[in-house]
């Protein structure tokens, strides 16, 4: 299965294009819009994400991942193997949770060349046949990367900000529920959360905190938009108050 | 096939979570996006969009119909065949008009148990599992209903109400066309609307209303936008005015 | 396979009615979604993005091709061979660039009928089942065309307009930058950008247009947006400016 990640929009040829790369190229291998709306030119906000989203889906699934505001500039193009699965994209950064937290990873520049790289697309003509033959089980040429030029050691665990508002304006953190004390509260905007286990445990308009299916704090209101109602949106701090 | 209904967007993860699911499942099964912005967090307009829809999919079609504003709450998670289609979702008068219609239906509650249950994406770790084992000519484990507390007998046959706006700005009612007389005229807004056959018949600038591809009493507005000129959304009373 | 080419929208039920047709007729043929924002309602904006983007697909990719403002009306149904690629949709202009640009080409009104035809959407009961039977290697019914309605003589070579603004704000002309002089300025809004080879280029904050990896004169503005920084939309001038 190849996963798509990007910040690119579904509207537009963007998508469509690796599409059509990605059947040309791996014809029997389902592809799957996973976000297309990962937060935009910002790799640090799309790392949490990503290694909070990739965790669910099979070993062997290859992410095809571009998040990537220096398209055509310096930063290195790069596939990574990080605990059976794959992850294919400029290295910026994008994969340094998913490596961080996994128990094996190697990442390799990508040596295969296109017939043709355009300046500003490499989504389709770099990244995309990459992802297409590691799902055709085949390894392209690659380098294997000793520099670690593509990982961000500063960043922290877990991600004290919104990383992501969804389409009910709901705000995923960049923090792991698990790694935050069962009493946990958070204080977004002035007001202080405290944790639901599902929507319908608080009354209309309430706001809190929970679990989300993938395992990420999220801020939400009962039958409200958080970003509206708490004026939330990528990158708003969150606190976390506990009671000791 | 298996054609999905919810009130998720095309953004976000929870489609994509969704059909990773229906891949791994049934691979062999086409997938088909048909409402990703169902009317939302509103099961009773969304159930009249459906059954109009629904009616024209192929026989053996599976519908993964999630709009589901009590997610983790005490609403059942049901299964339904109606003449001789399958729908997939939360038991809240999604699929009332559905049955209301059909010449012959049964309901079941899913007795299928996930591996895992998250509290609030019972799209993905519930219904989407059990739309694929149905999808494969499987049937999964459910008890018959019998209580009706899926059913909504006070709803209405026609919904003289807006459930939809689409793309355009064209405002689909709740009521179809056939049911309406010949000559019916629409009243939304103060405004009233004469029935036309296609939009050309009418001079740029002009709100009509006529029946749409599925069937539905539509209002629109001749290179114009309905929802903007008339000032509809969903939920917006109609009224139905007859020479007699 | 299958590149679909309208101004639906992806949200609603017109573009997953239409694949629910092709995966019934050609359900071996991969569909493709090339551009679901064409240009709303106006085909000579469209004409030129699809020319532009149609090249890049492999030989024998069909176009499922709607922006379609007549439907229902006069305009004739056809399709369209160009340099080994086809076309289906209206003929209203749509094709007109593809068919300018191809070394050998014709056109034929579409005389396959379907069972039942809406008013409203061809798209659905004509152009859907006629790109099915092409992508399958059939021909569908049809008239050689010879009266020329469907092109548009009097529309130029390239188009100095904006035709398309994308994810990022980015805005695409309908001139090809391979036709323009190498030193070209553009003037838009009473500014005069340089070119650049990519976005990297020039600091944040800069206007500026290169060649896009369709071979389009495209505008934009690094790490800022284009349509709003510049006050662009679709159809808004664009001067060219050449030293001597």
């Amino acid at each position: 299965m190849i996963a798509l990640f990007t910040d690119f929009g579904l509207h537009g040829p963007y998508t469509g294009q690796m599409k059509a790369v990605l059947y040309e190229m791996a014809p029997d291998v389902p592809v799957i819009d996973l976000f297309a709306d990962a937060p935009s030119g910002n790799p640090k906000s799309a790392a949490y994400l990503l290694a909070a989203y990739a965790a669910w889906f099979p070993l062997g699934t290859v992410f095809l991942s571009v998040v990537d505001p220096g398209v055509g500039g310096a930063r290195p193009a790069i596939f990574v193997e990080a605990d059976g699965r794959w992850y294919v994209g400029p290295g910026n950064g994008l994969f340094e949770l998913v490596q961080r937290r996994a128990r094996k990873t190697r990442s390799w520049d990508i040596a295969w060349k296109p017939q043709r790289l355009s300046a500003s697309f490499h989504g389709r003509d770099l990244f995309a046949p990459v992802a297409a033959l590691l799902a055709r089980g085949e390894r392209p040429a690659g380098r294997l990367r000793g520099d670690g030029s593509e990982r961000r050691a500063e960043w922290p665990d877990e991600l004290a900000e919104v990383v992501y508002v969804d389409h009910y304006g709901n705000a995923m953190t960049g923090m792991r529920a698990a790694a935050l004390p069962a009493d946990a509260k958070l204080v977004v905007a002035g007001r202080t959360l405290d944790r639901v286990r599902t929507f319908t445990d608080r009354p209309a308009g309430t706001a809190f905190w929970y679990e989300n299916s993938n395992g990420l704090a999220e801020i939400a209101v009962n039958q409200g938009r958080a970003d509206r109602d708490l004026g939330l949106s990528i990158g708003s701090a969150v606190e976390i108050l506990t009671a000791a």
